[in-house]
């Protein structure tokens, strides 16, 4: 068995730190995506490999069937950790004393998926390769698109989940229920990884299109329009936490000014859903575009009130409004990424001289888009030759 | 009998915009003065020699005695202009085509205001002469304290108002009730120069300090700092009635977006008015400035939000802060004016190299304050002797 499957990557389109004080978030699949292709070997060995972050692994069956889990099997609950496994696991990879890098993160929530879908039964021999078009640590969901992928294909192989992929088809899409199967588990890998995430990354990387996120609940939104943008990231490093705080503080020293711009913040992601919305519904005109260009600019310059702005992103949008193009940070701010919207009619001129622009400043910039498909098996043919190069390398 | 006067110009701290739609605005003299020197003199002539717009003017008594209004001498009805004496000046002046320079609008204000104190005694012969420190048409209420410096200056040569200068003082302020006469006689001429004024120019121009509009309610607060600023024209012309309608179309188009921006704007007023009284009670601190500062970044941001942006004021906001200062328009934005606060320990080689990029962009830059003196009378030895030099030609 040789089966690929891909999710898209995350980002925030209005409400980023507005959510923590309990306002409406949109969070819409970014089509950076993550590969992974799974091989079923007759080789006695599980094989990892994640070129991305030079990392290739090896273990006999005979290793990893030591760690089996006692209470295995009971592949419904998935609610919570198994944290005997976790500890166990630890110990084996060698982060017990809090080694935390991505390495070692992406081998833990494997070997956890793997040895709780396969430990009551036979254990198969297969080799895992994984490529992503995503930066890692830029909060893109690169981790929840790594945590999909992986839950779609083990349970895939382990025959919890059907194949989707009809003969002919390019791509397959499993249906609701398997969907849900993929994102328990996603999250399972995500909370080996992150300790406590919000749990809206997998659900993009699951579900795609795009998804309303308010105090806690999680509703993925039916249809979306799918929306040209530039991704660029600014690569200016910033810490997620010291940012929430710093809107937390100035909430605190100015509540009168800062409470009403949270409200225009709710309104905004309320008013981009009801846009995308009608996108779908009737003839997209230019009036839709300019009120989701209105949005963009207003929000901006709400993050920019709240403290989370930063010189290079004041830098990306004057470089894209140079050429007419909207943005905005997307996510924690502070440096990091940004979206830039682009018009269906806009020229490919335009877009490859603001790309052009943006790299000069020392960004790195991706065409890309908005509000596509969730988590999906390839038929090889359907996949870019340059990915499809990577994953046969192993 | 030779008198000097001077009068502020005005500068909005926080409001613009959201005080026509019913937030509290604050307006603050800004220490760019109008000067006004009034000379008595035997030659039967009556002259006005306006340097700054290159209008020199000089009339005989009788003609002017042809032009006395019917119902003279009521000098405390002051609230209406006398439509019928307006109409027989604009005749004289011939501007009844409508024909509304600067010139014509500066002679009218003055022909009335004489006139109307004068008309109904002994018509003296005199000499006035103005210089402006104010740029034109800028919205820093060059107008209005070009009537200001007429209504103290025309008052006094009546003896309506006494000369409130000591002997031994260099300038002497007028006691509350002459300054009521003197405004609301000021607001006759800005009534004949604008149309419909708000009266917030000409009472700045009269109080200083600082004053709080709200609903057409004009209050003149106590005490407020001297504040250091620089004052930037980026000379971009813009118009305010076109700048007020694409505010207004903003609500009408994201209401539930741009109505909490308008009350996080009336809170930010709010808070400066006190930030601003705390600093006269108690010892000013850095945290003071501080306040100061990100109340007007966030303001600049909400007037982005309004879309009364423009690039020379990011711009504006960009330069000033490479060199740690805050900036926001004043007045109607899209172009125009921008003020920038200065600390009380900011050093002059800051100053100096600011205002140096800013003009290097283009702009005029004055280094100047905001929350001084409302009109005052001079002795000759406290003005600049720049202004003494040019008064003195006449």
């Amino acid at each position: 068995m040789d089966c690929i499957v891909s999710a898209p990557g995350k980002a925030i389109l209005h409400g980023e730190h507005a959510v923590v004080h309990g306002k409406v978030a949109l969070a819409v699949s970014l089509n950076l995506r993550t590969y992974l292709r799974l091989k079923v070997t007759t080789t006695g060995k599980v094989c990892v490999n994640l070129p991305n972050i030079d990392t290739f692994l090896s273990w006999d069956l005979s290793e990893l069937k030591q760690l089996i889990p006692a209470s295995c099997g009971k592949r419904e609950e998935v609610k919570r950790l198994d944290a005997e496994l976790v500890k166990r696991l630890r110990e084996f990879v060698g982060v017990t004393n809090g080694n935390l890098d991505t390495c070692n993160m992406a081998t833990l929530a494997f070997l956890y998926l793997y040895l709780s879908l396969f430990g009551s039964g036979e254990m198969p021999s297969l080799t895992v390769s994984v490529w992503s078009e995503l930066p890692t640590g830029a909060g893109l969901g690169s981790s929840a698109a790594y945590s999909v992928c992986l839950a779609a294909a083990l349970l895939c192989a382990s025959g919890a989940i059907p194949s989707p992929l009809k003969e002919w088809d390019q791509t397959g899409r499993w249906c609701q229920e398997d969907l849900e199967l993929i994102n328990s588990w996603a999250f399972q890998g995500e909370m080996i990884i992150h300790g406590n995430p919000s749990g809206v990354d997998n659900a993009v990387g699951t579900w795609g299109g795009m998804l309303r996120f308010l105090a806690g609940k999680i509703i993925p939104l039916s249809r979306v329009p799918l929306l040209r943008i530039l991704l660029t990231n600014t690569k200016i490093p910033r810490s997620t936490k010291v940012l929430v705080a710093r809107v937390k503080d100035k909430i605190n020293k100015f509540p009168s000014i800062m409470t009403p711009v949270l409200d225009s913040v709710d309104a905004i992601s309320c008013s981009c859903e009801r846009v995308l919305l009608e996108m779908t519904c009737e003839p997209i005109t230019g009036e839709h575009y300019n009120i989701l260009e209105e949005l963009i600019d207003i929000n901006q310059h709400h993050l920019n009130v709240m403290g989370v702005g930063h010189p290079a992103l004041d830098t990306l949008c004057r470089v894209t409004m140079a050429q007419g193009l909207h943005s905005k940070l997307t996510g924690a701010g502070g440096g990091g990424c940004g979206i830039t919207l682009l018009r269906p009619e806009t020229d490919s001129s335009i877009v490859w001289r603001t790309m052009q622009d943006l790299q000069d400043c020392g960004f790195d910039c991706w065409e890309t888009s908005i509000g596509g498909p969730g988590v999906q098996q390839h038929a090889s043919l359907s996949v870019k030759e340059e990915v499809l190069e990577i994953l046969n390398q192993f």
